[in-house]
């Protein structure tokens, strides 16, 4: 596991929440609090990071994920470049070390990094410059750590604590990166009643989620929640004995307005997106008045100005 | 129909030129110019834009105008984020809705959107938040106003005028969103003399276009005309029974030197580009002296910044 | 061919260091080492081009030289537009100049242009307005002239001469646009022992790489050089009697720590990348001692900067 603290203690890469401390992540809220702006007034800009270069590293695609760092980089200041880079499986980590190379001799300063295999940040944040930061995007179903970070604070921006909330993460648990951030960022910051509602084909492996109550039923699963954390259902799952077609999917695990009436008064809805409407979740709820998935996103380029921020804190300056 | 103006009549949203008034184009042209300037000086640069952000959204491969509208807003001042966005047809209008309520929540000020299918700017543009602008960068075969304006703006500077010219539009005006803003734009200013030329497969249903003279010769067309505008026509529309190949087309329909002698002296060439040299164009007329295809590029860049500055205006400001 | 040079002397366009004197090519050497920094460091950052646009114009996909370009502007000042184009081979000339014409009248004033064709930048070098400089990102087989000037300086750094060095080219040098920039390079600035080293299939005509001797076996090749200089070997080419696959190759012809221990004490290694390790470079070697692969990519970006403040100066300056 590389290491994520510099020997000081502050954050050099952001990889993964799982060993982040809860004082550690209520830092990194607070810092994004302080980018967060109602919709219609003007984000925040510095010249924080100016000087400083970004470079947006994707093996696969992801439009809004990308354009979100972007804007969090060029809003502090820094340079951006993106590159999509398709690399050939077979010398895969080779050619993803060379690009790092090539990226850190060109003065990067921070790599953001998406991947669809397990253990590429790690890899790369193992092998740059001491002054190089890296920072994940997602990676494979393991983490996606700023994710969890704009799903906490979102979450915290509603019901302004942690402790004693119920949380309901429902659909695709097994293949989840967002599933994995949320667990470990709401571990951390103290919520017990946390809750996996999925049918037995999405549910994690059994060594997993430690500390989760697995629930196989929908609507027993969001009782008397005041979060519930949907997620996107692969299209591709279709087809397994658990998961029948959309149409099915819907019917036993869409979340519907009835549905949600099953929660805690006020519970809100979420959900990473890209939101497949009337699969795993109805237009009426992703739309309705408990829904926070607009919050989300705007939380999530505030959280990656706060962890740019944070990372090249001392580096950058105009 | 979605709204263009502000309750006060200023500028918010640009879908079409349809519904603008002739001072409104007006504005629009005169703005525009000031925009302008010779090739190889300094195009003109301001903040009136800095701390906003536009985003082009495209859904079909535009490099060129997509590059018009990025240049026009960085020299603004504002940041710019390109996206290239495939959108499953069963779905698309809720993910392009999704994907604009994203860009929407990262604080994005303007929304830049070229789109295959009708309908989509209007779409988009109904569901925005009050402060988000919406600028149409060509729908389909319907409209691609700032294409229009430019039109219209090279036209004048040539000219002077609109009172009193004669304009052909020649080629594919069926399928031709060109041709539809440029009707809309002319017949506001003025224009009485317009003349679709064309074979029978290309041109529009009877009760398009109107007020404008249908002609299917081009020799019939172009005689006596102030300004030619050409279309670009499409290599799938060849077979039809009135559209051959490439060779006949040209042998029926190309614009030569010796049709164009049949124009007015002084008569301009105009070209939305990209052009099929040898198909619907001679290369002799392309780069000939009255040929204004490259001024028509120069003034997109400036149609466009004005367009932003308009939308946006009383929003921008170091 | 098109003249690189304004009717002062000073560099208008970069297609090929082929007719550049060894003071011209010395020039341009002083003014990038003044931008090299070391890893770690804040790269150089001016204004020198505020105010100008720089369009990098590839045909074929290039990341890595994109961004490095990219960087090289932005550090400059510059705004850059990235255009990566595909071109239908039966018009591809008239599209290029079309395109090209286009980013003129929007105000581009450096066209970095990457293209697998031979001939491409020298078409467009002859037919931009006069205020329009041209740069090669690499074209065809035939020249890559950044590389070349990167090449060189990664040498002067390390052995402060070119005057009694001995330098071995390795691979594909038939294919090569890098090889024969770095042959134009090197012999203009006084190298005399320049090696060519491959298998016949792969070694040039004849009639090319005047001055060269043409060596076929690596370990004589290198023996006592204080440069190698590793191409990458396409693997479209193994199946010629002369190249077999990956694992013969590399047994016949890779740079193994034994081979490279045949060449003088103290020998650099360079590779343009990307690498195939394990078929032309082992990695113990690419990653060893005495590999300057990573300096060569920063000096890329200090050269790139340096040729476009050359070809820009006068017109740039906040």
């Amino acid at each position: 596991m590389t290491e994520q603290l510099r020997p000081d203690g502050s954050l050099r890469h952001l990889l993964t929440l799982e060993s982040l401390s809860r004082a550690q992540i209520e830092r990194l809220l607070d810092r994004s609090q302080t980018y967060v702006r109602p919709l219609g007034e003007r984000p925040p800009r510095s010249t924080a990071l100016a000087g400083l270069t970004v470079a947006n590293l994707f093996t696969e695609p992801s439009t809004r994920t990308r354009v979100s760092f972007e804007l969090a980089a060029k809003r502090l200041g820094a340079e951006v470049v993106n590159l999509e880079v398709q690399l050939s499986s077979r010398v895969k980590g080779e050619s993803m070390l060379d690009t790092v190379y090539t990226l850190q001799a060109l003065h990067v300063d921070a790599l953001v990094i998406r991947d669809a295999e397990a253990g590429v940040p790690g890899l790369v944040a193992g092998h740059v410059a001491a002054h190089v930061s890296v920072l994940s995007a997602g990676e494979a179903h393991v983490a996606h750590p700023t994710q969890g970070l704009l799903d906490a604070l979102t979450i915290y921006q509603r019901k302004q604590r942690f402790a004693g909330l119920a949380v309901a993460i429902v659909g695709d648990i097994r293949h989840s990166r967002v599933a994995r951030s949320a667990w470990h960022a709401l571990r951390a910051l103290g919520v017990t009643d946390l809750r996996l509602v999925a049918p037995a084909a999405l549910m994690p492996a059994a060594e997993e989620f430690e500390g989760c109550a697995r629930v196989r039923s929908i609507a027993k699963g969001i009782e008397g929640v005041d979060v519930v954390m949907m997620l996107r259902i692969q299209k591709e799952r279709f087809g397994d004995a658990d998961v029948p077609d959309g149409d099915k999917y819907f019917a036993a695990w869409g979340l519907t307005p009835e549905r949600l009436a099953l929660a805690r008064p006020g519970a809100i809805v979420m959900h990473p997106q890209p939101m497949n409407r009337g699969v795993e979740i109805a237009s009426l709820v992703a739309d309705g008045p408990q829904s926070v998935i607009r919050d989300q996103v705007r939380n999530g380029v505030a959280v990656r100005m706060a962890v740019l921020a944070e990372v090249l804190g001392t580096r950058g300056g105009a």
